[in-house]
């Protein structure tokens, strides 16, 4: 090939990008890198979000390593990674602690590594985007998992009054005096009877396969309710079908990722800038 | 952001793409990433290069870990990583072990790594692609460095007759011992006087830094002479334009990354293709 061949205004990746890294396990399910890169550069950060799939099992070494890669600013986390590095990190945000687990992470100014979870803070503005404020409101979580845990600390710390089910009473229970503790109105319900919420969310994995059961029993839906989903695929899972077909508003789970997106840039941004200009 | 907005089109990179990283230490100047990711889109491969800078005295516990990220299938290797490199890997080729180093690096269907050195086939496929075949041409290639050995090692692999000049005689001769003990017939010069060869290279840093002196003597180039030179930027170096300017046919030192850049591909091909399929 001729060196003319080279297209110089597609130079990308290159040499003085700034790296993060999405690790998960597995990694070939997510979505977010396209859309974050594409975000990052149109805020003229000169950086990429790059699957890396981190094996569980190896994961504490392997973040002690992706640490010692200088161009590399920050991490993204995913499944399972997100409760075990909150224990990695070096400071977690108060969120952070209130939900035991941080999806993103950063080198800071003096090689520490701080973590935050923004899985609820995207939750939370996806529904002030199609204006319903959680404020004052009534909401009902199913699942206390990892996802349950983000998007009902978050709904608590925008002022909604929460009510958590899970299959696990005890898991439920765990979540709700680790928020209540910090004097957030929170209580576990017995049954998965969402009536008399104007939010329902869906925080388990169910309906990612085709034969999954329903969280809840739709009949329990009434029109006044937005009806929300963590599962990203299908985009449009049973449950949210059954609440469309209810009358229901009804909230993606994509969502999450998507509305989290500038949340992240907002976190990473400042020590993108800080590495690059120190690589200088 | 609502989703329509993702242009699905441009879904790069994503969570499926398998990762060859760069490793250098700086790693800013490299320029392989864009067209090397952009080569192996075009051969169909979901995969990128991806610069990762890891610092000399961290390089085996970064290599360790790197190992461990299993969309991660190979290395491309370059300034100060090419000789330890050697030493990591499990195999190396014969032309690595007769260079002492490596620049690519890919793991095996049985989780061995094996290295190969491709700088000095990136060199000889520009001369070929010129229509300059090395086999019975005289050579003089000034400098016994990593550049030196690769472009020398892979010319006397060619058939050509190398002469080979640093200004540190011992380098000289270790690189010209280790080639003769192979057969080939290579000799050391005692002075940087390219005068009756068909091809003079400067395989030395000098021309990087615009106050660099000459690797020769320019008085001594005659117009039947090839002059390449191994520095990329400049792209034309002083001394290329001094062969230029005595009527020499010149070939830029950006030949030795862009025409292996398919050496390259042909390297991973196999490796990115069977880590995509176990990881399904």
């Amino acid at each position: 090939m001729a060196s003319g061949e080279i297209d110089p205004a597609n130079e990308f990746p290159n040499g003085e990008m700034r790296i993060l890294g999405l690790i998960g396990d597995p990694v070939s399910q997510v979505r977010a890198p396209a859309p974050m890169t594409q975000r990052l550069r149109h805020a003229g950060l000169n950086a990429a979000l790059v699957p890396l799939h981190v094996p569980a099992v190896v994961l504490p070494i392997a973040f002690g390593c992706l640490k010692l890669i200088r161009n590399l600013d920050g991490l993204v986390i995913t499944v399972p990674h997100k409760i075990p590095m909150a224990e990695l990190v070096d400071h977690c945000s108060e969120r952070a602690r209130l939900v035991g687990a941080i999806n993103v992470a950063r080198r800071e100014a003096d090689s520490s590594w701080s973590g935050d979870i923004l899985d609820g803070v995207g939750f939370v503005r996806g529904l002030k985007q199609r204006g319903f404020n959680p404020e004052g409101q009534s909401a009902f979580v199913i699942g206390a998992g990892g996802a349950g845990c983000a998007v009902a600390a978050e709904l608590a710390m925008a002022g909604a009054v929460v009510r958590i089910f899970d299959v696990s009473p005890d898991r439920a229970s765990a979540l709700v005096k680790r928020l209540s503790r910090a004097d957030y109105p929170v209580t576990a319900a017995d049954t998965p009877d969402p009536r008399g919420s104007r939010l329902v969310v869906n925080a388990t994995p169910l309906g990612m396969r085709p034969d999954d059961a329903l969280p809840l029993d739709p009949a329990l839906l009434s029109p006044e309710m937005l009806v929300a989903d963590v599962v990203m695929k299908p985009r449009v899972t049973s449950f949210l079908e059954q609440a469309r077909a209810r009358g229901c508003e009804i909230q993606l789970g994509e969502a999450v990722m998507l509305y989290q997106l500038d949340a992240q840039i907002e976190f990473f941004r400042e020590n993108l800038v800080v590495g690059a200009s120190a690589a200088r």
